[in-house]
């Protein structure tokens, strides 16, 4: 990449007429062969173009605005080369070298994320700083401070890489760091939501050489890396939104509408025009102009620069914001281009919703989607019910009624059968958009048990959130800043650090124990991440339900009651009847599984079956 | 009916073999015309059995216990007469005749209920006494005792004949009493869900030659007649469960077993085996043994009674309840049987649930039931989360917010995608089992306006419960009596009667009057019946929908806010482009809808748009 930025450098430089070339460079072999270069440069459509090596020009576009030029080629059976592209305006002429790059072995069926994972959500600039020299950088617009909480705090990715082997222990085996791209915003550029430049890492954070070091650091621990994609939009410090290259690259109305947040417009077959399409193409806040994906330009950018971070910096899935704002239709035709260039990447896309009709449609090869013969081809979404149900305090429900008590989260399990691959979904007690579990519960340490318990043995692909694992709590209600404070020792001025056993505190390494215990034992547990789910009707405010194949079965006993409990066991026959012990993964304690169970209050045990 | 019952009555005596033959007869031109008959007696399948005039029997059936013979014969081609049985054991023999009787003209494709009606649901001895003499009859064990609040008060169908001109000018347009069959239960027949006779009017109640009376009254003032139809269970005082045909014709644990009443485990794929039976087989209650549909014979019994009663009493359709109770498969192949007999015959089920997908799955052709093969062949389904939003008080949120106000409401409406058909959907604020709205709204007459105009205006087929029209209130938490008082007025004892004009309160005549306006006013409104349904997200706590076509349009305000309302129309335009002012139809009032519209605090407008 270095070589790259200094070519484009120096090209900008000597000529003036080019400013940007995205993608900087491709790769031989790709599905996605047709690739539409953008060159950028003041008046540069007034040029025509053409390409050396018996490269074929499929197509130029040229846009309203003269400082554009799409020129798309072929490169099919192309081989890694570098080619030349002369621009010519009357006697004038100059050119842009662009190189078609190996790709990596096997990056087309590049291993991703699934139920055998444990994603660990953290947010760069409040992890760790691991390099003080760019907490501030020249180029960007919002300076390092700590005392602000909606500022900048200058974590970065060396600090992520240097507690790459604090998460590991922590039990995660794949990181979805919150996006890295820059962020030029003047104030609340540390969430990195409203980005100013898609090809470029926030250098802030570091380089775009950093992230790659990062991935490469990941993969030699056996860590995924899975990039958080903003399709829906960019931030208005975008150099393309103050420069458009068509004036309809952005939902306009003219400028800035805001979207209704109603995403049940997008299949209500009631609801009016209007409200559908402000849902839709509305922007999410006046700071994030709504990209138009159906303009095939646009869709295109997205597909390419998307796939080009892939290959580039070796990813492993992807988590895409507000996925369903997006344009229905392009947003599908960008989930299938990813997942037709990579078969096995998997992308779950944040669907907000309360209803799990609502969110099945969104799953690919939903059959509520095909209703409206709609497929968004997105592989996985958030169960979204579930955290719900915990936020709502269902480990407060200290009686079980008929809608109270451990059955809400029963219920929510109920309707798997809505989802293509129930065993696809995110599962989670919270994200960096809600509370914190452990402001839900006001740390009460057994309630955190049973939460992540249930989490981490449920259908699903669990996913944590930094620092809760050591106690942290937040309270959104008191702004975003509550729910991301800094990790404790993720600063050098830090007086304690939680990163080490030595550092953390006994109330922290309570915590840190029972979580890595439980999310250390799961990954090696096939059972755990594919075996099937088989689930009973809380009686007395115990959940009981079993991970099981022909082989092997795991019994989660969940009791939400305060008291201790004694239950037979007859009634799970169906699933115990190959079994007489279990032995408890958290105690060490063996079970007689023959006649009946006891368990303590607001207590869970995992038993692997004998 | 009277012949045959008589004839039954002499062959019992005569020969004392047979006491009862069900079906008592059976019609010509019968979709279903391999008719399987049950003679009953003492030691009958002892016998071999024949029949004259060339009939064929198809089938003789005996079972475990000798007291049943079932004979099946084809009907196919076979023209009205009247045949002769002979049953003949050595050289004893005796006979039984049987009728095969003409269909009235059109009775296949008779009309059924649909989204031009609204039902008008009571319960038969609440409603009115119309006879005195059948109060308590001397072969049946509960007697009248009107102090009694769970016990008979003595309301019958005299009583609802008597009173089908008031109903009618309600502006109801079919009636759903509750069930009429006998239910011989020691206490709380009153509801008579637990029937001990299903092919014999409950005597308290009339003769089945009263019921067909009923209908036929119903008929000259084009009132339709829906049955309330119990397929699941019978009550325990039922001859059949005293001498049952079969071990198996009830669901036995051995005997009672209580249901777990958790309708979800009929889809979800993660119950268990133990928690999906005990849901579909267990006992409602144990006064109710649970019916085995899954053997073909019960299947069948249950068939036959049904197409019986169409036939006979000239039925316009049937509500069933705990249709989502019953055996998947059986209750699926009985709904079809009915509807393959009459095609616009509508039956809507009772699926109490609240979640759509759930309730969807059981609509015909869903295609939330077809994700597992599954198909009810049910046309109709209740709309609970719509009764749930009235019922959890959506009135009372005089402020707007995400969740709160009238988008309760509204997002009711957001998944009718997952309806096969919408429109087929029964729309009510309460039923029988249900707090009285007028309890909910602690009879705040603006909010039962808001909750009638909308279950009027809306898709669907509007459902309302005797006595609210007059402002009766009832409270389920002090028991089911509380929301089944007697109609006031019913009982020749009354001081006074909210059925004549004369006789109603001030209060009375104002909800009877506002009801009987709207509901008049909806008879003929096709446009409410099916044209589309537009609708808006609300703003300010105010709900705008339309109901429209090529060529007219009715629009509907709803504020929900207990502030006036002024709007502007101008997000409407897609729906009102074409017209400039509207005519409310509850005050006559004419309204400019060419820039914005004024509405006052908590209260509707029905404009018809010109």
């Amino acid at each position: 990449m270095k070589k790259i930025l200094f070519f484009l450098f120096v090209s900008a430089y000597s000529f003036a007429q080019i400013d940007k070339v995205e993608p900087p460079f491709w790769y031989e072999n790709m599905n996605l062969s047709q690739i539409q270069i953008m060159f950028y440069g003041k008046n540069i459509a007034q040029n025509t173009v053409s390409v050396s090596n018996g490269i074929v020009i499929t197509g130029v576009q040229k846009t309203e605005n003269p400082n554009y030029i799409f020129v798309t080629i072929d490169t099919k059976d192309v081989l890694a080369q570098e080619v030349v592209f002369t621009f010519k305006n009357k006697n004038k002429s100059f050119t842009q070298k662009y190189e078609i790059k190996k790709r990596k072995e096997n990056s087309r069926l590049r291993e991703s994320f699934d139920a055998s994972d444990v994603i660990y959500l953290l947010m760069p600039d409040r992890f760790a700083n691991g390099d003080l020299s760019n907490d501030s950088t020249p180029n960007t617009t919002e300076k390092a401070d700590r005392n602000n909480p909606g500022g900048r705090h200058g974590g970065d990715i060396e600090g992520i890489i240097k507690n790459l082997d604090y998460i590991k222990s922590v039990g995660a085996t794949a990181i979805w760091p919150t996006p890295l791209c820059e962020d030029n915003d003047k104030t609340y550029s540390y969430h990195t939501y409203a980005q100013s430049d898609v090809y470029k890492i926030d250098p802030r954070y570091g380089t775009n050489e950093d992230f790659v070091r990062l991935s490469a650091e990941m993969k030699k621990r056996n860590l995924k890396l899975v990039v958080d994609y903003v399709t829906n939009h960019w931030g208005a410090e975008h150099w393309m939104f103050k420069d458009m290259p068509t004036y309809d690259w952005f939902h306009q109305f003219p400028g800035y509408g805001q979207t209704n947040y109603r995403m049940t417009t997008q299949f209500d077959q009631n609801a009016s025009k209007i409200d559908t399409k402000y849902c839709m193409d509305g922007w999410f806040v006046k700071s994030m102009p709504d990209l138009n994906q159906s303009n095939p330009m646009v869709l295109n950018y997205l597909i390419q620069n998307a796939i080009w971070w892939i290959e580039y910096a070796d990813l492993n899935g992807f988590r895409v914001d507000t996925y369903s704002y997006a344009d229905k239709v392009g947003i599908a035709k960008w989930t299938k281009a990813i997942t037709d260039e990579y078969p096995n990447f998997n992308i779950v896309g944040e669907v907000w919703m309360y209803d799990q009709a609502q969110m099945a449609y969104w799953q690919k090869d939903s059959k509520i989607g095909a209703i409206q013969n709609y497929n968004s081809y997105l592989p996985s979404v958030m169960d979204f019910t579930l955290q719900e149900a915990i936020h709502n305090g269902v480990f407060n429900d200290d009686e079980a009624s008929w809608f109270g008590g451990i059955i809400k989260v029963y219920n929510n399990f109920t309707n798997d059968f809505l989802y293509p691959n129930p065993n696809s979904l995110l599962v989670f007690f919270e994200n960096h958009d809600t509370d914190r579990i452990n402001e839900i519960y006001k740390n009460d340490f057994k309630k955190y048990q049973l939460a992540l318990t249930l989490i981490a043995t449920t259908r699903g692909i669990p996913q944590i959130y930094y620092g809760s694992e050591i106690g942290m709590a937040g309270d959104k209600s008191k702004g975003d800043a509550d729910i991301r404070r800094d990790f404790p020792g993720g600063w050098a001025t830090d007086t304690t650090t939680a990163f080490t056993k030595e550092g953390r505190t006994t109330e922290q390494a309570k915590y840190f124990d029972f979580t890595s215990k439980i999310l250390n034992w799961r990954k090696s547990k096939n059972i755990i991440h594919t075996g099937k789910l088989t689930h009973y009707i809380p009686e007395n405010n115990v959940y009981v339900y079993f991970r099981h194949d022909e082989k092997e079965s795991v019994m989660v006993v969940i009791n939400n009651s305060k008291d201790k409990q004694t239950f037979k066991v007859e009634r799970f026959k169906e699933n115990l009847e190959k079994y007489t012990k279990g032995i408890d993964v958290l105690s060490g304690n063996s079970f007689d599984c023959t006649k009946e169970i006891t368990i303590d209050g607001k207590s869970s045990l995992i038993l692997e079956l004998k």
